[in-house]
């Protein structure tokens, strides 16, 4: 079912926004829409998008199974949809839920990014360039160094 | 070059736990690390991750370029890495960073998920079901009512 069009219910004017990939999927962020926890990454054909924007629960394409996939149906671990964006590109939504259950990971972690963190070296950004300090005294001039 | 291994020095036990999709690739999540809003999603080869991993910088594999991108280096937005995280099926990392500049939209927005807000409706986890109210006060019985 690689790349074939499904059929869907989804507003014409939202799919002439969308740019997918090979396989006609999106990228979709799960992010607890209060605490800002990002929950997962899955993925939404057309109609995944309409099913989630209609119907209140975030709805997902099992590339694995090859069907949709509402979130919680199985596992009592629901996703309440709060609101849905889609990026300046079209190619990835941003689902603010409420997520109900024990998580949003299969594994029972509450997100799928709770099991492993890579070890990775601390970026910051350059401390703001100092003011130019003017000093009105002298520099230690060593020729005035008191004798020892 | 799509698909085609590029050279790297990741750690292989870190490469050992990626599922790339079929041009080598991971979705990569970019996060503020204190106000958790979601940024942008980018997409890291295995050397994108390696140097991501250990210069401080976001660093991403440009689909459309075929070349790698340090995320600011011509905007001066630069994402200074906090952590990153891998998904529990190695597909995705969350890389939570100190977004600097502008923000981390190439249209100058905060996030790449500042501009369009699709029409969804809400959905809301049903209330908890009441529990059952024993009530030892006897039914109003309309035989006891006091004569009026």
């Amino acid at each position: 079912m690689t790349g074939a069009v499904r059929p869907t219910d989804l507003d014409p004017s939202i799919a002439a926004k969308l740019k997918r990939d090979r396989d006609g999927l999106l990228a979709a962020v799960a992010q607890q829409h209060d605490t800002g926890e990002v929950l997962m990454v899955g993925w939404m054909d057309d109609e995944a998008l309409h099913r989630t924007l209609t119907t209140g629960r975030a709805t997902y394409w099992s590339r694995s199974r090859q069907e949709y996939w509402v979130k919680g149906d199985t596992s009592g671990s629901q996703q309440w949809v709060k609101s849905v964006r889609l990026d300046c590109d079209g190619d990835t939504v941003l689902v603010q839920v409420d997520q109900a259950g024990s998580g949003a990971c299969h594994t029972g972690d509450r997100t799928c990014f709770d099991a492993v963190l890579l070890p990775a070296v601390e970026g910051s950004r350059p401390e703001p360039a100092e003011p130019a300090v003017r000093t009105d005294t002298p520099a230690a001039d060593p020729d005035a160094a008191s004798p020892s």
